[in-house]
């Protein structure tokens, strides 16, 4: 039954949405960002749509320069997705942790910790940092060179693995009128390496899911190969399919070639939708954002990308030809992107820098429920994505939209599930649902 | 009215309890430790209670020594206290962090995040790390010195509160046709110290409190000095009213000599507490958990704390007579506290094993509600403590037992509140509450 492979969903909860003018919209959140409440809300919306997870990105400096133009950090995420685990039942937390400025010690301790108090439900995203500004908040001048970066990154997760894996729980013995713990069955780290010396055993005893989840979002090469080697959940960042498609078979075939089994990988790219019961109210959702954003800003960066002065440029006009991709000297990742939104949505310059303002980049599906679960199936059937974490525009309003609107559509087609399995958040990554096996059992009665 | 001042009281919860048998007790936790709804239980009794605070003490390495006579480190500090104020609504919440360990940026982040969650109840030991086998979880192989450690913690304090306010609420405007944030109103640290670079501003705006309360638990010289100058809470260690009343006024002369006034420290000795309706019960239970103790493990570690082999000592016949102190040419501050339990409590050497069991040197009350209400009114009165940090011999029992018993005591004279007022921790800590002011007008009429 290749036509039934199921959809993998995470909620990337950011602020008051990816849109970076959702904070201007008279019904967003903006008020509610150090509310723990509406965190919690957000978690249990995307556990109502049966989610995999919930993501927590992270940054370790607020950047005062365009601090006035929007809300960036606000709480921290570890303790954020705890007080989450303790409002839900279900859903996985991941949240994600700088291997530039963390203590893998205490990385390692934080998340078993999650992990218990979540029953298993704990994964992490582990990142290097990308600004000096952040290493200056951590007693660095600057940030290490990027080859160090990923070395350190590799030795921390090898690090915090070893560490879950120190104190086996069948050793906790708690015999009454004898031994606490059978000390034997502990496997001290004794890790001498570039970057970390550590001892060892974790002070933490093993939690439910033995190791808290491994995610990663590597574009770079060093990137894409600690995905290959360490990751079971992978975000991704692709406009179209062909591109989203590439990035998942290079991924894929790197974790083979490192021995692996390429379906152990679930591979989500960032998807933005603006989602409603008719296409034209969609467009109107997404056109409604857009006619926020501070286009002189807005005009002032997309100059930077497309290496042309862009501020003459007729907001609701077409956006005039820019020159071929080799015929640019810039940074060509974000320029390729450029060109690639032009080409496949003919947009008006007001609707380019929508598309740039929320998710700058991300896949962008917009139109009537069953058009969004269309797209969907399209990117899973053609082996562009395993799943898809989304980024909504505005929150808390375009996740429950896509909850009680495409979820639905999704199971009807037997690309979801019903009701969550088992309660871990690595079992609902390798679930394939009941579903699966009762469409395949009925095609074949 | 300076017979009525008020008592303050802090929780802190440890494994099954700080008796080092309690996990033996047929009706032990032990098998609850991992579970995050016995830690909420725990938070959820003492706010019944009303008390100012729950407070976690915290270690960076688990010790593979000794670690089969009993649970040492279970659930992360941070994460459980994030959990426990999803779980209450008023109670305070102290964690422990090693300035020797952590990294300011992240812990001055996690804690304001906390006190954001919390609604203004977050709290904060800061303490310096003591062994080298936690040293070789970060990095290091031993401990740097006491000195440097000590002057890392000052410098570590002074980071997390520049931290702290270094974005202040009212720049947050949230205007939505304007600026998100007035930038000028941040206040970046730019801190270069001896131990750490930190650049600022935090990247979480000000949380309720502004800063999170500053606790110390500091014995040694420089240990004093630091809580003189920045503790708000302060927990010490006295087996006697003598040994409390000289560190209380020790700590207070020197807050004075920094400039503070020395009634905004509330200092709290660390008290164990067997209370029963009768004496008699009240023994019972001390007497229940020693029969627990493993005796040669005990008697190995008095050998060691006494300078002689108590080996052949008889369990169940006084507490031979030892040499004074200044014949004894050991550590002075464990032997000390030894000869005045002796001296104080003429025990058996069971019962001297017992007391050094449960808090290992510190107050230790026994009997019915009043005979322990007596004794905290009499410490209170005689300037030995503005309040106490409650070590339960046993978890949950002994603080169960201590709110349902105690608590009703101390509000019927006068000496405790009677509800929570202002939410956040330090209110609880500061506050003299209206019964003060009441007992005071009724005297008056």
């Amino acid at each position: 039954m290749p036509g039934v492979r199921q959809v993998h969903l995470n909620l990337f909860a950011h602020g008051c949405g990816h849109h970076v003018a959702a904070w201007r919209h008279p019904d967003s959140s903006v008020g509610r960002l150090g509310d723990i409440e509406y965190w919690e809300g957000l978690a249990r919306t995307a556990e109502r749509g049966l989610f995999d997870a919930v993501f927590l990105a992270d940054g370790q400096s607020v950047g005062l320069d365009g601090l006035d133009r929007g809300p960036r950090w606000y709480l921290e995420p570890v303790t954020t997705l705890t007080a989450m685990a303790r409002a839900t039942e279900n859903i996985g937390l991941v949240t994600t942790i700088s291997s530039t400025f963390w203590n893998p010690f205490n990385a390692a301790r934080q998340l078993a910790s999650l992990d218990h108090i979540s029953g298993g439900r704990a994964g992490v995203n582990v990142v290097t940092s990308m600004t000096d500004a952040e290493a200056r908040n951590h007693s660095m001048e600057a940030l290490p060179p990027h080859e160090e970066r990923y070395a350190r990154a590799e030795e921390f997760v090898r690090v915090i693995t070893g560490l879950w894996d120190s104190w086996p729980s069948e050793s906790i013995l708690a015999d009454r009128k004898g031994k606490y713990v059978d000390a034997e069955l502990l496997k001290p780290l004794d890790h001498h390496g570039a970057a970390f010396d550590v001892a060892g055993p974790l002070n933490v005893p093993q939690s439910p899911q033995g190791r808290p989840v491994l995610f990663q979002a590597g574009a770079s090469e060093p990137g894409r190969d600690l995905a290959a080697r360490y990751a079971e959940g992978v975000y991704a960042v692709a406009w179209d399919l062909e591109s989203a498609r590439a990035y998942r078979e290079d991924i894929r075939s790197r974790a083979a070639a490192h021995g692996r089994d390429p379906d152990s990988l679930t591979i989500m790219p960032g998807l933005v939708t603006y989602v409603a019961r008719t296409d034209e109210e969609a467009r109107r959702r997404q056109r409604e954002l857009n006619e926020l954003l501070p286009v002189e800003d807005s005009l002032r960066q997309l100059s930077f990308f497309v290496g042309t002065d862009t501020s003459g440029w007729e907001l609701d006009a077409p956006v005039p030809e820019l020159p071929p991709l080799e015929e640019f000297t810039g940074p060509q990742g974000r320029y390729a992107t450029v060109l690639r939104i032009i080409e496949s949505t003919r947009p008006t310059v007001r609707e380019l820098l929508g598309y740039l303002a929320a998710g700058g980049g991300h896949a962008t599906f917009i139109g009537t429920p069953e058009a969004i679960a269309d797209e969907i199936e399209r990117w899973i059937d053609a082996g562009a994505a395993d799943g898809f974490n989304l980024m909504p525009p505005a929150l808390p309003a375009s996740i429950e939209d896509f909850v009680d609107l495409v979820v639905p559509v999704l199971q009807e087609r037997g690309r979801f599930r019903r009701e969550y399995g088992a309660g871990t958040l690595r079992s609902h990554l390798s679930e394939e649902p009941a579903t699966r096996a009762g469409l395949a059992a009925a095609a074949a009665g």
